[in-house]
């Protein structure tokens, strides 16, 4: 009776997944292959089957079974795949039916405003436009956190729809550590006068040849073109369709190689992951990836710690060379590589580099959770965004088109999602490190341009685990420690005091 | 009241579009972009797809709201669109009704069976291996017109899927006369000795050329790139997802100009056909195209009628030299023109020109309407299939994988649609005479490359009715003449006594 309930559990759920990856597809040939007229056809489409996926997902039905199955003795004596997916279904069913319909309207009209909103009072530079619906979205939020409930704080409840489990005081904590330790060293790296030349990657770099060496990249460190595809969009993304549909895209500056090449490695790392869950669990908690932070520190792993790595490069820039010809000729690995490791402050969060991102990051989080607590007024949010960039990058926007309207999380809602940013990037760190004690010397196996033993044991030990384990569990079984600021710093300070000449 | 009901009816009409649409975009995606190893996945979201768009189909409120609304006063006191909406929906409400649960399971299970049975047989030339599935599929079809309900025969309730309210003895006759004028035509055509010079269609056509030139001519005829895309299926056709997003294909031999060329001014005439319907209707019978006989027609008058027409290619011969250099720099426009429109009798239906296509079909017709009938049994397919190719075209297959084995079409359960091709052609060829009397000098505005009065008055005349007009009505509207073989017969007599130099 109860493995039959299981059954229609797991049935309603990958009916849930079929929809959802079906507007996958939907959103991703949006950005892809449309046509320019299509649009607003395609905007009935994807709402029509939103609100199939929410009637499903809310289905008193399914929560009943869910309610019947999880307090069952029949679940105790359960495999770990099973239990986690009956409790991850369990809470997302009563979260799902705890915000009130008239909720998600007023949110979702919020938020759809809020981005018109945003793009033209970016365009103006006028805050104050963007100003009331800012409000509203922030005041949208603080309800729906009271709507679906929290231990510590609002902000958790938040936080938790991108990092499930995680508490922002925890969080608040090591970001601290960490921006204690990069504003120092960001100070040395800004004083050092040994700097690369980073003119040449500003040199030319055709489109065709970008797009097939990072083709072949993606391939190399483990992306498989025969469960995946990679296209061109305006802002690059990693999206699934299925267990053996993942999609990711990037787009091409003919004249900076940093944008592909990077991004692709970031996306493909995303993919890997995607590539790495069970398959046969494919619409069950059980083979879904454990949290936007997880998922990020895949990107990151692969894009820094693996793509800005001396021996990656010993191993490609022969092959890089051969590719882009006159651009790279004159130019040694050692130079080549130096350059793709500038370290700059900037105004611009997407562009920063590996010491000064989480930066941006930490900003971003401590205005929005002071504006969540309470602490501190929207109308205030340009000061304070300028104080803090002064303060933590020794930068001060020029207007606030480049500063606190900079990026479009918050005026699409996305609120509690930057720090699983700074997470990915705390992750990779320690996964790195971890991974390092036990299969050994990593370098030398770049430089073979063998990326094979990381791979796997990146499947083994994070991608297969789907979220059998909590984000915080899942980093303690790989690693064995705890959420660290320490593994990143350590690599940082060592990396940049040589490509910097720091003692 | 009524007034409500039928905005609810549209409303219901438009939900199963919107699943129609985006089962078309997963089809169109899995011949185009999925990667390899996505196929089996993508089965499920069709599968479940439809379904969901099945059970709203037989929706029994929706029943009862087209029940209620269709024999009502009020009705006949709308307008034209609105009672065509209402008669069409609830024809095609009763139609799905009708079939039983097990009957559509059944054809589903046979025609996969079938599509397989099919595809091994036909590689081994083992007819005695297809037999069997074949033979349950005609066992079906005949099951499902008895369930369907029928007038004069059980193969018109196959017919109408695909033309709806077609009679098949009316199209018998036309097709008997239109066959009994085709054959000593052909027989004039194969003692000529004034035959053109083929072999240069056979010289090297870069891909990328041919992607280019076609591309160009698409659009010149009037397909919009704003409302559609172009990409390469082993399979061409030609889909809609959203009033305005028409996707068409094609498939590329550089060996080969005609595949390319003549296949995307087949599909763009799809295409058109399909940009001309009304937006604003889409998803309503009204906005709809009218059957694939109607749809045929439209691909095949851009094809045929004017991609084959003598000053198509005075407007577009100079531009295929500048294009395709060395391969045409040595030929007339004259020499082109006459070896894009070679006629000889083949055993292959895709391969055929315009004189033999409408043979192959009537063969097709004769022996499948003969079986649903009773009068033919399906073991003895490829004798009947032998005879009237050596009667009709004077040719016999060496084999029954060239011959009775050659098309998918009964394999996959489409019984009935075969007619719709020669529909197609008898159709253009009345439809572009009555345009000619209308617009005067076609081939004048040809020369100059201007095909936009044609389109227009197609739009005017055969798209913006959609199916407000039952495709006889539609015919009789647009020419004031019946169905009829004499159009084609005196066009195809006319053209080819000229370039095979008949008196």
């Amino acid at each position: 009776m109860q493995t039959n309930n299981y059954t229609k559990i797991c049935d309603h759920a990958r009916k849930i997944t079929v929809l959802q990856s079906t507007l996958a597809l939907l959103e991703w040939d949006q950005q892809t292959m449309m046509p320019a007229q299509a649009a607003h056809y395609r905007a009935e489409q994807i709402t029509f089957l939103s609100g199939e996926m929410h009637h499903l997902r809310t289905d008193k039905a399914f929560g009943g079974l869910l309610q019947e199955t999880v307090s069952s003795d029949w679940l105790c004596s359960q495999d770990a795949d099973i239990q986690a997916n009956v409790h991850e279904l369990k809470r997302e069913f009563d979260k799902a039916t705890k915000i009130p319909h008239s909720l998600v309207e007023r949110m979702a009209n919020a938020c759809s405003l809020g981005q018109m909103t945003w793009v033209d009072a970016r365009k103006t530079d006028d805050f104050a436009k963007f100003l009331p619906t800012l409000k509203l979205i922030f005041d949208l939020k603080r309800e729906y956190a009271d709507a679906v409930g929290y231990g510590e704080s609002r902000y958790d409840a938040l936080f938790d729809d991108y990092e499930p489990h995680a508490q922002s005081s925890k969080v608040a904590v090591v970001l601290r550590s960490l921006c204690d330790s990069l504003v120092p060293l960001l100070q040395k790296i800004r004083d050092s006068t040994d700097r690369p030349n980073v003119s040449v990657l500003s040199r030319q770099f055709p489109t065709a040849d970008q797009a097939t060496f990072g083709k072949m990249a993606a391939e190399k460190i483990g992306f498989d073109f025969q469960r995946g595809r990679l296209d061109v969009t305006h802002h690059p993304f990693c999206t699934e369709m299925g267990p053996n549909d993942c999609r990711i895209t990037t787009r091409y500056d003919e004249v900076f190689f940093n944008t592909a090449f990077f991004g692709i490695l970031h996306e493909a790392g995303h993919g890997i992951y995607e590539q790495g869950l069970r398959s046969e669990h494919y619409g069950l908690p059980s083979g879904k990836f454990a949290s936007l932070g997880v998922h990020e520190s895949q990107s990151r792993l692969w894009e820094n710690l693996v793509g800005r790595n001396r021996q990656f490069w010993n191993h490609f820039f022969p092959m890089a060379q051969s590719r882009f010809g006159h651009a790279l000729n004159d130019i040694s690995v050692d130079e080549f590589y130096r350059a793709i490791n500038d370290v700059r402050p900037s105004l611009i969060r997407v562009e920063a580099d590996e010491v000064t991102y989480d930066l941006h990051i930490v900003i971003r989080f401590e205005l929005e959770l002071a504006i969540i607590n309470g602490e501190l007024d929207c109308a205030d949010l340009p000061a304070a965004w300028n104080e803090k960039y002064e303060k933590y990058l020794g930068v001060t926007p020029q207007n606030n088109a480049q500063g606190v309207m900079q990026d479009i999380h918050w005026s699409a809602g996305l609120i509690g999602y930057f720090p699983t940013y700074s997470l990915g990037n705390l992750y990779a760190a320690q996964i790195f490190e971890a991974a390092t004690q036990q299969l050994g010397d990593l370098d030398t196996m770049f430089a073979k341009g063998d990326f094979v033993p990381l791979k796997n044991w990146l499947n083994q030990n994070i991608h297969r685990a789907g979220q059998t384990l909590e984000p915080a569990e899942l980093i303690r079984a790989a690693t064995g420690t705890e959420l660290s600021h320490e593994p990143l710093v350590k690599r940082l300070t060592q990396k940049y005091a040589e490509v910097f000449g720091i003692s």
